[in-house]
């Protein structure tokens, strides 16, 4: 029998999912394949966190902080976990350092990585027009504070965001809505009309998935003070013309044609499962669903279990979730996690 | 000093709170104000839930023999809290029945209503027409498995829904989106195709929020399997003409006005803060949001701290949630009371 908790990934969820197991009164054990805690937010440049605002590197680094403070829990970098053995409460669990910890329970949450917009169909071609940028390129610009064309080098005068760029297409396998991406691209079109008052800013879309409070928080604010254009269409081409950039498409709204001039056109690129979600579910024998994502065994009314006792998975691990549903997952799995090493150790229930 | 955590709600939220409570091996006490455990998915009759088709009484009621499972939990029905006093760690709860509790913290889940579609504008006739019906109403009408016309006691032939009734409508104050309407409405076309196979189900909405796999769980088969017809379309009044229902709107996608004959109308009513969520603030000292939910104090990084240290929020009380973020959230806030419980008790950190 052990009292540990490993968590595996070193992103929100597990910070959270670690910090939550240490306040529950057992040790929490932290393991991330990087250098340093922190995540996709900080690995992947993120300026301002949806819907609030924060500085991301300030937010994570608090976190980091907190869970730093608590003698119970042990964070291991440079790590990844290679194997898992035994059973709920007594659980092996291998490192790639060749060591191997013991642990009562284990929570996966390792998270997502953004779509890369040059797999499989080049419609966009990202990899081939400096202009064409993903939500991940603009937040390292809006992180320094400099919106910049980047074959220019100037300001752009106009700019657009393609929503739905490896999400909710079935020709690249990749089915499911990514849930935030609607709300990420208004949060970035506020920001760059901040920073550039002059910068007209357009968001072509399928549906607005600006659920809740988004619909206040983010929504009606970029369109009624900062005047983001939302545009119901389909873009399916994006080709360059002279020194600019032309999106092609169809307005749905209007029934028509769209053609229209850009300087920098960013693509809200979807999530899809990291490759260490990917491979956990190998790892720990665990069932992933048909996308590759970690499966929830019991859901709606069980959100963090998965198909192995003993083994809970949080965050976007088990698919798009937003900051708010992966803060409130991890917490939810260190809860059950400790729960269940507690009855272990107590030999009730 | 209290071990006891009080939960306030007896719904999803509430129940899962408590029993997590109970795992992580603190007492709970658990005041609900009607006379049975369940909450809203009981009370409002609920078929099936979303987006899994669980029976919802047996979901109820399994979860409920969980929580009396737990010698830890205890439950108090046809109990309100009507005072709060003291602090973090040695609370008193006042109750109607005029006892007291001493609890070391509190967690509200005292969830959401759904908007009353007579209020303020009648625009929808629910009050006139017989044959306009809530999602709740056809949630009954689903779970006696028989869906009939009101007026005329057959099946119906054309069935709609309109999406955003007491959502993402300034004119009333109710600004949010309410998140689940779209699903739970393509959850409810979905079984209506199954039942009455000849009757054709339509969706009038604004924007189709199906966000993460509710794009595959529900919108994708609705709309294959089931031929449910979506129509993007704003519907500004329902009218009766001879024996059947019209109505009327403009179809934003064929930019035209629409005007379709139905024989049932369904309203999709959004969430509202209940009558419990509106007193809480008050009753425990903790600020609401501008529109009556409970506001929680640090999101997105904290989803369940309210404003008074020692009381947490989870579930529909803090805002539009399905029932993922609900056992969630519950689940978030069940950690973070024990912690802070902890805390006290061992006089650490």
């Amino acid at each position: 029998m052990s009292e540990s908790v490993v968590v595996i990934g070193g992103g929100p969820a597990g910070i959270e999912a670690a910090r939550g197991v240490a306040d529950l009164g057992l040790p929490s054990i932290l393991i991330e394949q990087r250098e340093r805690l922190g995540g996709t937010p900080i690995f992947a440049n993120y300026a301002a966190l949806t819907p609030y605002f924060e500085d991301a590197e300030q937010a994570m680094d608090a976190m980091i902080a907190e869970l730093n403070a608590r003698p119970l829990a042990e964070v291991r970098t440079n790590t990844t976990v290679t194997g898992l053995s035994g059973e709920a409460g007594a659980f092996t669990v291998e490192l790639s350092t060749g060591e191997s910890l013991e642990a009562g329970a284990v929570i996966v949450a390792t998270g997502f990585d953004h779509f890369d917009p040059g797999r499989e169909r080049q419609i966009y071609n990202y990899y081939q027009y400096p202009d064409v940028l993903t939500l991940q390129d603009l937040e390292a610009q809006l992180k320094a504070h400099e919106v910049l064309v980047p074959s220019t080098g100037k300001p752009p005068e106009r700019i657009c965001w393609v929503q739905c760029v490896g999400s909710r297409d079935r020709n690249i396998g990749n089915e499911w809505c990514s849930k935030v991406c609607c709300g990420i691209a208004s949060k970035q079109a506020i920001e760059v009309r901040e920073m550039v008052p002059g910068c007209r800013a357009y968001i072509f879309y399928i549906d607005m998935r600006m659920y809740g409070y988004w619909e206040t928080q983010l929504y009606w604010p970029a369109q009624e003070k900062h005047h983001v254009q939302y545009i119901k269409g389909i873009i399916t081409e994006v080709l360059e013309r002279g020194d600019r950039l032309v999106v092609r498409g169809e307005d749905t709204t209007m029934g028509r044609p769209l053609e229209v001039p850009m300087d920098m056109v960013i693509l809200s690129v979807g999530m899809e499962p990291s490759a260490g979600t990917k491979s956990m579910a190998g790892v720990l024998g665990i069932e992933p669903n048909r996308y590759g994502f970690i499966e929830a065994a019991k859901p709606p009314l069980d959100t963090v279990s998965t198909s192995r006792t003993g083994v809970f998975a949080c965050g976007a691990a088990l698919g798009p979730a937003d900051l708010e549903d992966t803060i409130s997952s991890a917490g939810a799995a260190a809860g059950k996690a400790v729960a269940l090493v507690r009855r272990g150790t107590l030999q009730t229930v």
